[in-house]
């Protein structure tokens, strides 16, 4: 027998459609340069974006054609989500912090027609533009100055659509609508590129009451960058719910973000590591010097993605409130694989238990399979200790790169993706990320997990940052170096934090073999501790 | 260029693993008829659902082969939810409120090979047993006693299948999963058959935060029954989040739902109005009369739909602090179809307008497309007072019935459901149902809607229930005629009634012509107001 239901393909057409009828009052605010606040409805949006697919269109777009876009997190950006994807083009999300270089290369390997970008960066675009040459160039009036005369006015491209007379490009479920390039710390970096399908499976996940438990009523504050595995996919979520969405443009320094949080209060945040460990240093150092300048948002759910979140970190944010939700997940998998959340085996837990949770990568997401592969190729049982490298599986995960050879050290036989991060798995199901596979230390035979070191010493009162690297070693072959940022005016010795490690339950021989004093640990363009970059500084 | 996603089907054989694994260690509890109460743990369903879905493969069941249930809720239903695809059939859930002819004729129909049944349902299965000849006929001892020779015992059924060595029958995502059939107020019961996907995406939406806000550690009790609509779905989203269930087994008299909530207090309900309106009614009464015999369970959020909420239900139940979330559909719509929730738009409302708001259908899920097509066949503005019929279209809706030609009195020509359910919208997106199309009144020209009638008069405190119907009419052409069961020992005369509606804002043409007093509405097998009966009581 058959089933009798519809054959309606998924799209993310129907969200455009939703937001731009039902959710046609509710709001999206974005930071301008000036760091004045500009509102739109969702009808003006929706407008707005059926101008900019139908202009598209007119200046020859066809199936398939790549738009990128360089661009801080604001209401025109979200234009580009669903403007392209409506005219049947692929928006390209160009990572604004990587180099000239980079993006030039990246713009040119995607074939990217044409450009959407925001006037502040032009001077980016003036560096890498021999590199790709865009057939349009379309500049969006961020800061309000005039366009210059060689480039095309956005404002004026999107008024000579017609929304009105405009249909969707027909389309199957399958059909990619955005691609992005993967940070490309091995290698050259790679474009994953989603579908209608895989999105609107992905959002759907992502909107769950154990992940970011959106509802029309939230008020969204995307700190992470929309070019950064598209802002995780919330702004998807946000217009499926009809959730006000406040944008911080290119505002994104501790005190803009604790500015911006007065003005609009979030009932959901989302960012890296990194920016909420700024966020709280200013804010705590603001409460002594400046005592009631900022207040948080008490209630506040606050994603944290893109690296291991530290305990301490959470603790910090519970004391005001703020509860941290900590996922993992990389551009390959949508990103949403696994989020840690309060689980009901635990209610009787104590509350360092649900820190201890709360500070783990989580459970895996419905619809994504997941195991742990062991060095022998075994899968690793669920025991909380065994480590495997973590391979996934789903209808949001990608099953190849763009234009790229799928090959054995990315892809498994059997149709899984390496993702190259190596973790524990409790009898819970809770993921324990211990390190990237090219991270971790082999100590004398053993294995010394980076992460784990790192996170104990960044529970030190005086520690900022802390990042733990392999050195080379005669006798053991390998042995941690750990490299430390302390808060300013404070300072800890090596005796002190190799004593705190020991009572946190590391051996002697897991203990860093020496400590290095760095003013801050470098980062990636996306935010993440960059180890290749302390590989170089410390080589030994 | 193409999307690098993994072609990965979607299959609800996913959310048994996970449930397996990952929340092995939460509980089913059933209700037993000896009202004592079992548990089980998700590990143990687990295992005991890849039993019967092994046994059913060994006693040769095939691809697409239906198994029926005649079942009660408990866990052996929910083993039947999810084995019977996992071997490759097709759970058909046959509605036991039904006479045993209809069954009997629903089973030959749908050409059922195997049932699972109650051991306490077997004297309705002996009714109905000459009209189809079920190869097997599983008997799940509810109650404890020996299965009758004659047929199997399920417990010694699935003792014989295989669990450790069982492998899910391959499969693609629109294969059927599950059979409904309509309650066929209107001609023969028709079936709707719901595949891997339409399922899977059923689940995800309804899971949503503005809808059930299902997460891992809800309570989750289903009065609907498993074999109305699938239960709305419930079981396969508590399956994959996860929740505990709590099944009330035969027991769904007001009385022994109080004693169950007692025991084990949900955090999620479901079921329809008159569940919900005996429930309060008796507990109102008891409060009276047996004080603090029960609590009712604060913050509970509770789902109620299948007919019309009276605002007045939903104000009493507020009064205990708990929220009625009202919904729309129909088997043919998966079940969800719209939702009523607070929209950020309305934060400032009065109280009085979100309970007007909560006493509407709702707003139309994700995926799922709404249009009111009116007399004309014009599509009616969201002004909140042009009716038309609904119509609605998406990959969770039915497109035919199971072996049935498409007609045009169902499917429009261009591919749409026609609910024969009559509605207004407003600019908000909210659908207020009016009227099934048969029961609307046209009286001189002018169309009554029963429903805005009927709910008027149940806010009168005297009055339990009330229904309205149309009666002909030489003058008008049709007239309404007001049937009206009031409470223990209350009355109201027909004046004071007719002075509440025109309080109401309701017209003089408007009244009721006439009041009947009835002891109860009659209902159908699915719990709703069965105006058929009603108008074969009082044909003028």
């Amino acid at each position: 027998m058959q089933a009798t239901m519809m054959n309606v393909p998924l799209s993310i057409n129907h969200f455009l459609d939703r937001a731009g009828t039902i959710f046609k009052h509710n709001t999206i605010v974005s930071r301008l340069p000036d760091k004045s606040l500009r509102s739109h409805t969702y009808g003006q949006w929706h407008q707005r974006t059926l101008q900019l697919a139908s202009a598209l269109q007119r200046a020859g777009l066809q199936q398939g054609d790549r738009v990128a876009t360089l661009c801080w997190n604001h209401h025109v950006h979200l234009e580009a989500y669903f403007g392209i994807p409506a005219a049947g083009g692929v928006m390209h999300t160009l990572n604004l912090r990587l180099s000239p270089e980079e993006i030039g290369w990246i713009a040119a390997d995607c074939q990217d027609r044409f450009l959407i970008i925001d006037d502040v960066l032009l001077p980016l675009y003036r560096q890498m533009a021999h590199l790709h040459a865009f057939e349009k160039v379309l500049v969006f009036p961020f800061s309000g100055a005039a366009v210059p005369d060689d480039l095309i006015d956005y404002e004026a491209f999107i008024a000579s659509g017609d929304a009105a007379g405009f249909t969707v490009a027909p389309h199957g479920e399958n059909d990619p609508i955005a691609i992005c390039y993967t940070s490309g710390t091995t290698g050259r970096p790679k474009g994953v590129a989603y579908s209608h399908r895989s999105t609107v499976l992905h959002t759907l996940v992502g909107c769950l009451g154990d992940h970011w438990g959106l509802r029309g009523n939230d008020v969204v504050m995307p700190v992470t960058p929309m070019f950064h595995a598209n802002s995780w996919g919330m702004p998807y979520g946000a217009v499926m719910m009809g959730a006000k969405l406040v944008f911080p443009g290119p505002h994104l320094h501790p005190d803009d973000l604790l500015d911006l949080m007065q003005l609009e209060p979030p009932t959901l945040s989302l960012g890296v590591p990194t920016i909420w460990m700024s966020l709280i240093q200013t804010f705590d150092r603001a409460q002594v010097e400046t005592p009631g300048r900022w207040k948080l948002p008490a209630g506040m759910r606050s994603l944290v993605g893109g690296a291991a979140v530290p305990e301490a970190l959470i603790r910090a944010f519970d004391q005001h409130g703020i509860w941290i939700m900590q996922g993992w997940g990389m551009t390959e998998t949508s990103p949403i694989a696994t989020v840690s959340y309060p689980r009901a085996e635990l209610k009787d837990a104590t509350q360092d238990e649900r820190y201890r949770r709360a500070a783990m990568a989580g459970v895996v997401a419905p619809l994504v399979e997941l195991r742990l592969k062991t060095d022998e190729g075994a899968i690793a049982p669920w025991d909380g200790q065994t480590m495997g490298e973590i391979q996934v599986r789903g209808p949001f995960i990608t099953g190849s790169y763009h234009e790229v050879p799928v090959t054995e050290d990315k892809f498994t036989p059997d149709g899984w993706l390496r993702t190259g991060d190596v973790a524990t798995m409790d009898e819970l199901g809770f993921l324990r990320i211990t390190d990237r596979t090219k991270d971790l230390i082999k100590s004398g035979g053993e294995w010394i997990s980076s992460v784990d070191v790192e996170n104990a010493l960044m529970s030190h009162p005086a520690v900022a940052e802390a990042a733990v690297i392999a050195i080379p070693d005669e006798k053991w072959s390998e042995r941690p170096l750990a490299c430390v940022a302390f808060k300013p005016g404070q300072h800890a010795a090596p005796a002190a934090l190799n004593a705190l490690l020991l009572e946190r339950g590391f051996a002697k021989w897991q203990l860093p073999e020496r400590y290095e004093v760095i003013p801050a640990v470098p980062r990636t363009s996306t935010g993440k501790f960059w180890k290749l970059k302390l590989r170089e500084m410390f080589p030994r």
